[in-house]
């Protein structure tokens, strides 16, 4: 991809010129030697301090910003309006979890956020919403994902009108704060293995909820402890039978369980309620533990989309097996997926913002004599800090890709497009949170003691994010459900069946990603060859190609003797390996796209560069996959691993650009030591020093 | 090394027959065939179930304690019996300071646990102390180390005898409770650039202690927000001339410096006190922010051990130069870096009990119509724990080695002790410390949404041990100077000069090493061969020499043109790497060493076994270096990586043992889901329901 000419400036001027003198030196050098070394050190010594991109921030953040901001800054303006909303440093649990509602309220009541009618309407808006709440705290953003897309959410999707009639209108004002009961003491990622059971008596026309034992104690609700009035209460539907059994088992479903008095906020007799306690993180939401003995419900509270009982006790649906139910029922919970993996990006966002515009202001060591430079302007530091910043924009454009799919699904409900969303969302979130929660401890590190400040935010905001990592889908488990759907594309490509959209390229390319690899190109080492987007889109679908076909051949060997689930078991790395894989071929192709894409020449040259950060830094990471199939020589791994070094040496030269373009205002990053004038100043000041 | 046969029993039969049935199937393959997987997978079908060892905890248990387990217990028992002494789960910072206060009163008044008096006489049972204390509460082993390591080493270290008569007993006693006032605002790891001065007065025979601006305020002080008498300042020692400047600056010393009164507590005139407020973790420790503002003390007070000022101004110091005498005075600090090593091991070891215990208790999933198996079963969890455990034990033999080494040093004071202990020190604790750091994420994402709730410990654990990567030495500075040591020696090398006895091994093997790898044993893939102790150590100290010798002659090549500070940075992630690669290379040396050492069988097979999986873990981490160099060829890496997850499972076999031999009794791990009986039940009982 050559970047198109436009209004040339002298910038670009002596860019083209230091390119030319590369591509000379180049030419000078025969491609056996082993003369990478020099070759780079030339380049940095005659470019590197003029190849300084002219940034603009206005334009690169225009083009990042979604049409969504207005609602954000609204969300902004309206605490930063109100401190006594604020979350102070230290606030104990209770307090917390009574701040984050009143925060939650203020925002619906007075400030006239509706996330329930975006979320129906609008789900970009309502994603935006969730996003710019967690910035305030992540508590709030979370506690509004638990009422409007857990609670709310199971109504309207897996409720019928008759549901959507009667709590719509109380879940968007507040007047019905909910839970989402699903997760049970003993079973978590087991969804079909929970154990609560709801049977069903047709004498009164009631379920008749039950607890059976301590294991299958609803564990981790959100809003349980204090707040909500209602619960979604996952039980498997026992139906009464002529046989001697007594009644059968038709599966996990939903049932609306009210669990508070409307009036005295009372416990509902029955429901034994306890608070789950002091966690990591979040502790603005108060997680509760519940148990039901023999809870009574009118039969109208199924959430009976996919599965009916009729009153004399009947099961009716549309969907044939308990499977399919089930899936159907998990299926429309994608939401919360979604608003993770877009919320884990904007931390990701503000802990490099705060890292690397501390980085720019602290100042240690320097050559003899001369005065401290930058802690950033060490190897070291941006080694850390840049390849961060890179992914911080690459899975800026695949979230907002992913939420313009899932807007998409919503409206069209193509079932390629909700084949899509889900693996999607799935991997995007495992994917995104894993890597958000390792740049947090990485951030703090690099900003050493006052890092360690609670006021410079990194401690609150790894102990809140890093539940991401296991809500709404354990991260490990996520993962399988890429690689098994990889797998079962894999097999209908063979069979000659439609690939869902983001595996295209798998059907294109597989064949000739299996061959051998090329040994001429695995020997190719110059820049304009290892920067060209189409060498590193080939390098990460070789891969996950590669990753793919393997792990089919050792699935098929081993279920011979070890049956499915040891079969999988086996190869388990190995299918975690293909789903990262797969996931970071999408995310390059969608941040490549978005660098074409830009139309204003500067910020497009900017993400072109971090484009190529986050390319070869993932491909370094990964050398020795690489090298042990001999796709790239031991020639091109030196040369990929010296360009890495000298492109987050680049993307240091406009790091403070490339932050200021995520556009979070002080009020909004709050750290002293990322402030934008007089950080020192305001830290002193902070913990009481005069000004 | 071939395990000595003793007593044979008939599971050392049954492992035997295993052996021959495997080397039987190797000698049928040719070398060249690519059947290292079907090899795998008979091996582990013939002898998965039955290659379980029989390991003695308390064989094992007992070669790894060290010699002062008892005062360990002593200090275990003594909380265990003051329940009012223990951190409850929420406690704010005000209250934790007091608490944390009252821990430490309690240990040195009550229990009669004396650490300042064991510092002097015993290093290694002051260390476990300090360990013991921390697994009880961080903030509690940390306090103690400011009071007794800092403060009080500063004094005993740097001072004379004048210093130890009058506050030794006081520092010991905690009638003295002091601070170390090192880091300022501006500067943590530049120790030399220090701005806060102390001009002598020869008029008074005062020094006079000023903070010239704000950015050399002291800054994350212990002791100093609320407790702390007395502080050591660093500040640079001026001495009045007779010429224009007025004064000359001698470089960095020590001061004893009065903060508050000894009875009514205020803060002294001059000095203004700020609390750094709430951390991230280790709130029970008092950070404060000081200012001086024309302080005066005695000359007296001055830690006049490398350097002295006489009555008439004159400076006198048995050390030439500034620099000299600096790395004395910083020489003598090295005793932290011990104590954060060695309880940063302790903190892996509970963390990685606390994750193990929980994954053999926690089923989710299994095969169609059968029980749900363990978690720990699951392949991506033993690749999360299993070399997490491994290297617990790894560290635990290299940090009892460095405490030996160091309590040698304090006796003998010979000049290469002291050089090893130094680098020794310096990159154990930075490479223990980031290994523990990146591993308590691990273990809290392992645990699911049980590790997230507070009372199982993975949360505050994170917390206050994240900024044992940042203070007594950043580890990006202290991995610098490892690197800074190497190549020094280095260089000695070719001069003829003595190594010192940690880099023996550079001195024995660089010639053969940095020849070309022997493309025969690169093919070399069978078990014994790569569980061989010599081929592993042979790989570890090939990559070692080989980033020595690389870096030097880069290093080499860049000072001519970028001078030595330009060189040294264009090569900084070259350092760390070569850095870590030594460490990894002492640490798997001790190891295997220990290995060696073990007389009980039992125990030694098992030590053998997570020392191998140790080492390929390592080396299969870094698989791209090794091909690279082709010091390992495709078939031997694939068979590395194989190998490895076998003995993930093998060591996930005997997990249970393995933790059990840590010796950490319920009431230190403390969290319900790690309890040795009815995990689940004390873990509802503990939020509130029924027994």
């Amino acid at each position: 991809m050559e970047i198109t000419q436009g209004n040339r400036t002298a910038e670009d001027e002596s860019i083209t010129i230091c390119r030319r003198i590369q591509r000379l030196t180049l030419h000078l050098l025969t491609p056996t030697t082993t003369t990478g070394n020099n070759k780079l050190a030339l380049e940095m010594l005659t470019c590197a301090s003029r190849v300084k991109l002219n940034v603009s921030v206005e334009e690169l953040s225009s083009y990042m910003r979604g049409k969504n901001r207005e609602i954000q800054e609204a969300v902004y303006d309206y605490f930063n309006a109100r401190p006594e909303l604020q979350t102070p440093v230290e606030i104990n649990k209770d307090d917390h979890r009574e701040l984050c509602m009143r925060q939650m309220v203020g925002l619906v009541r007075e400030a006239g956020i509706r996330p329930f009618k975006y979320m129906v309407e609008d789900p970009a808006k309502y994603f935006a919403v969730l996003e710019a709440a967690g910035s305030i705290d992540m508590s709030l953003g979370i506690k509004m994902g638990v009422q409007y897309s857990l609670w709310g959410g199971s109504v309207i999707n897996l409720g019928t009108k008759r549901h959507k009639d009667k709590y719509f209108e109380g879940i968007d004002n507040l007047d019905y704060p909910g839970c989402f009961a699903m997760t049970e003491l003993h079973h978590g990622s087991n969804v079909q293995g929970l154990q609560t059971i709801a049977i069903f008596d047709p004498l009164t026309d009631e379920f008749i909820i039950d607890t059976p034992h301590d294991g299958a104690i609803k564990w981790w609700i959100g809003n349980a402890a204090v707040h909500g009035k209602f619960a979604t209460v996952f039980a498997k539907l026992m139906l009464p039978t002529h046989d001697r059994k007594g009644a059968s088992d038709m599966g996990v479903h939903a049932f609306i369980v009210p669990i508070r008095d409307m009036n005295t906020h009372q416990t509902l007799p029955g429901i034994e309620i306890h608070d789950c306690g002091h966690k990591v993180g979040l502790n603005g939401v108060d997680n509760g533990a519940l148990r039901f003995r023999s809870v009574r419900i009118p039969r109208d509270n199924l959430l009976n989309r996919f599965g009916d009982v009729s009153r004399d006790g009947k099961y009716m649906s549309s969907l044939p097996t308990i499977n399919k139910r089930f899936a159907a029922t998990l299926g429309e919970l994608v939401n919360g997926r979604v608003s993770l993996a877009y919320s884990s990006v904007s931390v990701l966002k503000l802990a490099a913002t705060i890292a690397i515009r501390y980085s720019l202001i602290r100042q240690q060591f320097g050559p003899p004599k001369q005065p401290e430079i930058s802690i950033l302007d060490y190897q070291s530091q941006q080694h850390k800090l840049m390849p961060m910043l890179a992914s911080a924009y690459a899975f800026h454009f695949a979230t907002f890709y992913l939420v313009e799919k899932y807007s998409e699904m919503k409206k069209s409900y193509d079932e390629q497009i909700v084949a899509d969303v889900h693996a999607l969302s799935a991997g995007l979130k495992a994917y995104v949170t894993s890597y958000t929660a390792k740049s947090l401890s990485i951030c703090r590190e690099a900003c050493g003691g006052h890092g360690y400040a609670a006021i410079n935010r990194f401690g609150t905001l790894r102990n809140d994010h890093d539940i991401f990592q296991t809500f709404e889908g354990d991260n490990t488990v996520l993962l399988q459900q890429v690689a098994g759907d990889l797998l079962k594309q894999y097999q209908a490509k063979f069979k000659g069946g439609t690939l869902a959209v983001t595996w295209n390229y798998l059907r294109e390319s597989m064949s000739s990603y299996l061959s051998q690899p090329n040994p001429v190109t695995a020997r190719w080492e110059g820049e304009d060859h290892l920067r060209d987007p189409s060498f590193q889109l080939d390098a990460f679908r070789y891969r996950t190609s590669r990753l793919l076909q393997s792990v089919a051949v050792r699935m098929r060997k081993h279920s011979k003797t070890l049956g499915g689930f040891g079969a999988w078991n086996r190869c388990l790395n190995h299918l975690l390996t293909l789903a990262e894989s797969h996931i970071e071929s999408v995310i390059l192709a969608k941040f490549i796209e978005a660098v074409q894409n830009c139309p204003e020449e500067n910020s497009r040259a900017a993400l072109k560069l971090v484009c190529d950060l986050y390319a070869l830094d993932r491909i370094w990471n990964d050398i020795g996959t690489y090298r042990n199939v001999d796709y790239v020589a031991p020639n091109k791994a030196k040369a990929i691993h010296k360009l890495t070094e000298y492109l987050c040496f680049q993307v240091r030269n406009v790091a403070k650009e490339l932050v200021d373009a995520f556009d979070l205002p002080d009020h909004v990053t709050r750290a002293p030591i990322a402030m934008q004038s007089e950080a020192y100043s305001q830290y002193t000041q902070y913990i009481g020093f005069d000004p």
